[in-house]
């Protein structure tokens, strides 16, 4: 299979589950919670995290349909977070890939209890994850709470809020973008390693590195996308790091230099799992990723 | 041990560890998330729902050590649902507690980022209980999640927000007190018993049993309180219901049927619990609770 199949198989695993994992209707009344949730669960998007979950237990000698319920897990969380990010109190945005975002299409309330309801969803799914052993379970979702937690994204957000109309230095900005992207993206290679069962200390180092070195890679992409790219292909608003004056990765060092850094952390998260067994598909993606505005 | 002097030995138990799992200071920036968290988690209250996860696993033999982290976990899963619950797009709160709301403060953002660090803590303390049987762990996750959740909680709290400014039927409103404050403390009494790893399908009933009650003669002395009630003694604004146009139980069956249905539920509750050893605690708690208007 290319990459581009094996992408594609990937996502046909992903999209149904995550779609069945959301679908409870009860006719009680409150349906319009899982509606919300799916809008925004079911408004594309790459799919990047679980895409690595399953990818890293393949790697690991897993079975990837074991590890759909995490990699599932992670998506919700991570649209939880841009539901809650982009309310009126936080970024305030009206659009998210290429549609209202989920307070415009349905009102704040809603958009907070869905997020709200993504995020406790997330750790259903996980624990009723189906012949996995419990020791499994417990890793994983050990795993998805610390990364998405206070001392991981949800620590950037408030560091994010922070650094708001004020310049802040490059080692800040890094540790900010290093909880509020990198956790998810280290969590979606260590849930793909302990879904699998993996227990070996230099794959897991090297799944963890990856994920770090991908993350700050795939965050400075995103704000030279936010200068350079059109918002009709985003689908998201464009220019707002600018117009609320926010430091960035190209506000602190320069176009050029961000593209520099951004393929040099490409290369790294390469070399973390080169030396791995089946590793082509992951240094594929990592290429593919940070090729999006070349 | 008396049972005040048995309820005051609990909560001197989960107070300080609730306290504990929410202090990780890292001096990087982002300690006023812990602050916030912690702000509105150790601003008093009952502490019903994880007296009721201690008391629940100590009547079926557990260590009640080990079911501090599952208490603490269900007892942060509400604090975050009251932060959010406050906020200007819900309920719109200043008080709670007698101190200011969280959003008040703190601001917005941090107050539905503090509820989101809440939930979030919630599941990383239950999966990182120590000396628990990993299947234990999976299976109060399984509890706190499913009660929390878009099928539980937040379920009822969708039902909430729709009700506002509308007659309900005493249908609904059953259904939504169920939901709302029904599900967290049945979830109460199941944790308590899955913690202690019982599995004896009479006394889960039982537990089961004795929270749905409860948590419906709760919610209807609440909604006594919010009428007869002191806004100096409760710490909270009253008179709300009346003013939102609310339906609620004394607005729909008077002041007089509603005293007696309260009545008739904790009675209830206690004859769930009756017949099962060590009891008596449980049976002074739903008594006590509802006697907070006479």
């Amino acid at each position: 299979m290319t990459f581009s199949e094996q992408l594609k198989a990937d996502i046909a695993l992903i999209e149904p589950a995550l779609e069945k994992y959301l679908s409870r209707e009860t006719g009680e009344g409150y349906d319009r919670i899982f509606e919300a949730a799916k809008y925004s669960a079911m408004a594309g998007g790459k799919r990047l995290r679980p895409v690595i979950v399953l990818e890293f237990c393949r790697l690991c000698g897993g079975d990837i349909e074991k590890a759909l319920p995490f990699a599932c897990a992670l998506e919700m969380i991570h649209t939880y977070s841009l539901i809650h990010d982009d309310l009126p109190c936080m970024d305030n945005d009206d659009l998210r890939r290429g549609r209202p975002t989920c307070h415009k299409a349905f009102d704040e309330a809603t958009a907070v209890l869905a997020g709200d309801g993504l995020l406790t969803a997330a750790f259903e799914t996980a624990s009723a994850a189906k012949d996995v052993p419990a020791e499994t379970i417990v890793r994983c979702i050990r795993i998805l709470g610390e990364n998405a937690g206070m001392n991981g994204m949800i620590g950037g957000q408030v560091l994010d809020m922070g650094a708001e109309h004020r310049k802040i230095s490059l080692d800040e900005l890094r540790l900010l973008q290093k909880l509020k992207t990198g956790c998810l993206l280290r969590a979606a290679c260590e849930l793909g390693c302990a879904a699998a069962g993996a227990t070996d200390e230099d794959t897991l180092a090297r799944a963890r590195a990856y994920g770090e070195k991908l993350g700050l890679a795939f965050q400075i992409e995103d704000d030279i996308l936010d200068i350079e790219g059109d918002a009709a292909t985003l689908g998201k608003s464009i220019g707002k790091d600018a117009a609320s004056e926010k430091s960035t990765f190209p506000s602190l060092l320069g176009l050029e230099e961000c593209r520099e850094l951004a393929a040099k952390l490409t290369e790294e998260a390469v070399d973390a799992v080169k030396p791995l067994d089946g590793h082509a598909f992951l240094v594929e993606l990592a290429r593919s990723l940070t090729g999006r505005t070349r």
